[in-house]
């Protein structure tokens, strides 16, 4: 088994800083404390040389942390990084390749204005998708559509997305957004790609996050506190939106979800919290039942009934995930173990949710291409 | 243990073809023989963003190769990317996460101007030596320099790297330059950073490669010729050049390599055939002393004496290496492993070296930034 030790996170949001700062700061209180036991360190990075014309960033960063001793690699798989970087690092622990390895999720991205940013994000999609004037958020209207048309959520269930996770940011001192949206606001904001408007997306960040992951044989020397990766899948789907048979269902999430919890001995009604890739409103609530916490059909009623608030019985997002916390790309997925981690090991702060032993993330690429799913467990 | 049940090699040079199409040509061949076994695909990469203005290219990858039902993921460590993919491949069937994992190593990068080829490798340099005008080819004739006042080499023997890798790469039918060169030509050939010369460098290149890594139980029934990973290592050094004491030693070379030796239970004398990374012919000689096949300063001597050479004592970059066969950076690394396997199942053609049972291979990130060794065996 392999665990998680620590983590630790920079300020998401429109940093001044460069790339090389905002990684550090994320990863130097774990290095001070765990300097002589780390062995290996992945970057989960997608956009270095897009954004911040750098290039072998795995090298440059260890160089900057004074640990040029130490290996490493860079880990890319677009907004699914984070848990690409993790399934990585706890494979080259399980395997025995290293023992302790820090895994360092980082972007920069601001600075550029919107239409570029998301442009260069649009280089994921497929050419003739690309060509044709598609981006992720234009996709997340179709499925919102696509969803209304089907199942008859009332509009509110869905902008319901965006009030809890800003409610759940306003408690997260990391988050780019700190603070509450009502309803009304939400669905008096700008209109993006129709029907969904300004607050239900993500916005561009920066940020970083860092995790210790360790073999079991170290991890109960180094920390009192560990959380264990008690299951991975990784699932994949058609990258072209118009070759899927359903708009309103992901098969790569059905898919490395089904995997992580056969592999953890688990089902979806043992998970107490969870973090999804809501980088927009409609996608949080598909992700949920395409894991499988609800019916097909019905995770808008779940939202709008409170059971995926703090204090509901199964909290999504209490981190404020991608839409209020921010989606610094290669941060994201390490960003979603690490909110899982601080809760499982009670230190989640004024966000902290009561009783919860079994946690699971989502960390997907592109519009579904592919997913990453994780099951932990407290040691 | 872990196997490589297959290669084949995209054919390496100025290719009109786009980043897909060259990933398809080399990976074809597998995937229409063990496409029911593979369940995983690495891709080693390093500048679709920049080069190709692609992301998420893993996803886009799988997609093209009709493959959307399996998980990716992109591995880059600059032109160490090969190595650490291979290595990242080898611990997810290691740790159980896969079973038969295709590496698809690939760069597309010619049609650009060479300054601007040169500049974009650069941004994988320290900041600082970047902006004092250093680039890769640059740092080869610092250490060209430094070793010839150390060393007193002839200056023919460090020449004759190009002259024996150009010998080795016109009888591999996917080298990017399949023709001779004489020492005279090498010495008469245009300066790039004195003391070092165009033949002595490797080419841009476009260029493809896969490979499939199998689990034991797996390995048997997919093939009969297969080669296993005996052993790995990855190490690293300090990035600023700068601050590096010894000019004349690559630090990361002799970790990595002393780490592949230790965990694969041999030493450099066991070895029969080695693939290295000569970007630029001094680079051969260098990293032959530090992985342990000479002693330090005498490498030039074995190189002089033939035993490098095929039918030497100790071939290296029988394949034409990076000098002869191209270096599509991404893709380098996994040649290596490529060739390795071909010689260790006697399908090197005209190259053919006999009786060779354990190979090495050397995958290097920037400067020796850091590297990743490997040990193969015969099954």
């Amino acid at each position: 088994m392999v665990s998680i030790v620590a983590a630790n996170f920079a300020k998401f949001g429109k940093r001044e800083e460069d790339i090389f700062s905002i990684s550090s700061e994320s990863a130097m209180p774990i290095v001070d404390k765990f300097r002589d036991a780390i062995d290996f360190v992945v970057v989960s990075n997608s956009y270095s040389g897009e954004f911040n014309g750098i290039s072998g960033l795995n090298s440059l960063l260890t160089t900057h942390l004074a640990m040029d001793d130490l290996p490493s690699m860079r880990v890319d798989n677009a907004s699914g990084s984070g848990g690409s970087a993790i399934l990585a690092a706890k494979s080259l622990v399980a395997s025995g390749e290293a023992r302790n390895v820090l895994v360092i999720g980082t972007e920069k991205m601001t600075g550029y204005p919107t239409k570029k940013s998301t442009g260069i994000i649009a280089s994921l999609l497929p050419p003739e998708e690309r060509s044709g004037g598609l981006s992720l958020p234009s996709l997340a209207a179709f499925m919102a559509r696509a969803y209304m048309r089907e199942f008859s959520p009332t509009r509110e269930s869905i902008a319901m997305v965006a009030v809890k996770n800003h409610h759940n940011g306003a408690m997260n001192p990391y988050a780019h957004f700190q603070s509450e949206v009502s309803l009304e606001k939400v669905l008096a904001s700008k209109v993006i790609a129709d029907p969904l408007r300004i607050f239900e997306y993500c916005p561009v960040s920066d940020g970083a996050v860092s995790l210790l992951v360790s073999s079991d044989a170290d991890s109960s020397s180094l920390a009192n506190r560990t959380v264990k990766i008690a299951g991975t899948g990784a699932g994949s789907g058609v990258s072209s939106i118009a070759s899927r048979e359903s708009l309103v269902t992901i098969e790569s999430v059905k898919e490395s979800s089904a995997k992580a919890f056969r592999s953890s001995g688990t089902k979806p009604d043992d998970v107490d919290i969870a973090e999804l890739h809501d980088m927009a409103s409609i996608l949080e609530i598909v992700e949920s039942e395409d894991v499988g916490f609800f019916k097909k059909g019905e995770g808008w009623k779940a939202l709008e009934n409170g059971e995926t608030a703090i204090g509901g019985r199964l909290p999504i997002n209490t981190s404020g995930g991608l839409n209020s916390k921010g989606h610094p790309i290669g941060a994201s997925g390490v960003a979603q173990a690490a909110e899982i981690y601080l809760q499982l090991t009670g230190q989640a702060g004024k966000r902290q949710v009561k009783n919860a032993s079994t946690g699971f993330s989502l960390s997907m690429a592109g519009f579904g291409n592919n997913s990453i799913s994780i099951v932990y467990g407290v040691n």
